[in-house]
């Protein structure tokens, strides 16, 4: 039987995932499990998009350029343009979902070998990425103390090697929902530009942004055009993951062209989902309003609950719908698993993600979870009350 | 600025739009184009898989799971039984596209710069899904003469190497039309077992054979079955490709969970593909016995066309809807650019695909075209008018 490759052995399993069984397992036992594990929002699809993919009534299914279709570009400009950004449709390349607008970016910019350097903890699929890119992920240690701030640039440049060849960032951050300032962006921009590197930024939680927040895009930094890469997705915005549009910007042409070649390669990104997303640039400002009270709302109770539970610490994240809490356990895979394997407060616990898989220096975040805030007031209050109950039984044990 | 990849400068660009840019200024001059380069196929998209699209009233259009909806790869597993597959749901895993199903199947396979025999002419896009797994194409050459059949396995043979770890082919062709028979797979299978190498099987344009030829899957093989991978989509099948739903079969149960791992990194396939897939698996045998007849008729008359015409030479396709054509001139690239620039025949040109394209062995085809046979048959024979107007044209000259 052939081997199969060295890279498919070395490939990351989700870090999530690991967990699957043990949650199938508690659920046969007829334990209700709150999910504060993943990222697929409860918040409805606009209904404006819904509508267009039901209006769309092609005789043939097409291919759509490789790009994306020329009328969801032009859109997505218009749309970028509410945001400050002013791109052009022929700077925005039309992708499966954000995830292969981050494979595409790796294996446009990055040789084999090359490294990136990525404040940790990230997005774990990050690590999965990169190995398919043959990339080598240099993390560099964001501190839950100060909510997961941009580390100190002095420490990216300690990291910085001859194969040093992007910076990537997440923002606003999964797992942290840290929203990183406009100075933090400029340092960023400094780094790149004194370095000669690219410089990564996935914004998919951009419209996620509280408190009156606002948000500063790699694209509204000036005069590092060569060097900048936005990814995006409709996922979290539209509530819409399974459409799997996303999109890479950029207003470097030898990129575009090159990452042109991938896309054609692959022929083209999903029709039906275009659609839908083209129409999604209509959704009613009120929408939106609507999703950021109630995502406030549910973070300010997630928050405040966290660290009113004795011996819990919780930063106020100010994006996306995640915060990081550390809790007083000495191992959050064990203790994730203990609450799905042998845990339930009046036939109830709770899932949450381990934040060791957002890490990738060994040993880190062992006392730390990832909470997605998708759940309605009332599940987040029945899941926080679980989680109390359940750290009391486990210290006492 | 920074630098693009080395996989960015080297990624081969798709031959078939070198075109593009003289199509369109044709098109700009008021000529009439009849495409015969591209297979993007103008039989209509089953009713029922539309209908299902529009019925499909999610509240959140979510992720579905990484390997695909779980009822989708029942519904496919009962599919691929009436072509005498047994495959399980558990050995499917659904896919962005036949694209993202190669590029997997490449990724967990071979190591980098690990050889891949495939015969040409094959599918252009080979060469980029091989470039970005770093894998080293190594063309085995078929031959016009015999209709591009199997290429005798002693010339395999010669080319296998320490570094050989897979073969690929499509079957049906893309761009030969050949079908392969039992008996040359089962030389493929001994070949695969001797060697210890992977048989990776493109088998999209399967509910495409013609004349009563039975179609011979790499599943129906026996005693390989770690050895075989088989590539679907439902591009050509319901003529559906904008969907972009593919998928990677295989009974190697670490092929699969390794392949899980990169499915799982990018998340899911495309939901609303997958919702009119599974609907479409009940498409009427009418629909397929129709599309059948058309493409039967079309390629009876394009092939008979062809050969018509002093100098041409096209032998007749069993299977897809490409016809490879030799043409009595010295380098088809230079023909088919001239067909779109210089010449018009009552304001009309047809568009092919050069060869040369499809063949990684430099200087080959140079007197080829692959002829996709997507228009109705008014259309063809004007488009068959052109052609031979243009020969006497352009040999005349």
């Amino acid at each position: 039987m052939p081997k199969i490759s060295q890279k498919a052995v070395q490939m990351p399993a989700s870090p999530i995932r690991k967990l699957v069984p043990y949650a199938e397992a508690a659920k046969a036992q007829g334990i209700k499990i709150y999910h504060l594990n993943i990222g697929q929002p409860d918040i409805e699809t606009p209904e404006i998009m819904l509508q267009a993919i039901k209006n769309f009534t092609p005789k043939v299914v097409e291919y759509s350029h490789s790009a994306g279709m020329e009328s969801y570009r032009r859109k997505l400009s218009d749309y970028y343009k509410k945001h400050g950004i002013s791109i052009s449709h022929e700077q925005i390349l039309v992708t499966c979902g954000g995830s292969e607008a981050i494979e595409i970016a790796l294996m446009t910019c990055l040789n084999n070998g090359d490294e990136i350097l990525i404040p940790e903890p990230f997005y774990a699929n990050y690590n999965g990425f990169s190995c398919q890119a043959d990339v080598v992920v240099k993390p560099i240690k964001s501190v839950i103390e100060n909510g997961f701030a941009l580390p100190p640039i002095s420490e990216f440049e300690k990291m910085i090697s001859p194969k040093t060849k992007a910076i990537m960032i997440c923002n606003p951050g999964n797992p942290t929902g840290y929203l990183y300032s406009k100075e933090e962006l400029e340092q960023l921009k400094e780094l790149v530009l004194k370095y000669d590197l690219f410089l990564f930024s996935d914004e998919v939680y951009k419209e996620f942004c509280y408190d009156g927040a606002s948000y500063t895009s790699v694209m509204h930094l000036q005069g590092a055009d060569n060097h900048v890469i936005m990814l995006d997705s409709i996922s979290k915005r539209y509530s819409a993951c399974g459409a799997r549009i996303g999109a890479l910007l950029t207003k470097n042409k030898e990129i575009m062209q090159a990452a042109l070649k991938f896309a054609q390669a692959r022929l083209s990104p999903p029709t039906f989902g275009q659609v839908g997303a083209e129409a999604a640039i209509d959704t009613p400002q009120s929408y939106f309003d609507n999703v950021k009270r109630e995502y406030t709302a549910r973070r300010n109770f997630v928050v405040d609950a966290l660290n009113k539970i004795p011996g819990v610490f919780c930063p106020m994240p100010k994006g996306a719908f995640y915060a990081i809490a550390r809790l007083p356990i000495d191992d959050a895979d064990v203790f994730c698993q203990w609450l799905l394997e042998s845990f339930s407060y009046e036939k109830q616990t709770v899932m949450l993600a381990p934040a060791s898989g957002f890490y990738s220096t060994p040993g880190s975040g062992q006392n730390e979870v990832r909470i997605a805030y998708v759940l309605n007031l009332d599940d987040l209050n029945k899941a926080m009350i679980c989680l109390e109950k359940a750290l009391q039984a486990y210290n006492s044990k």
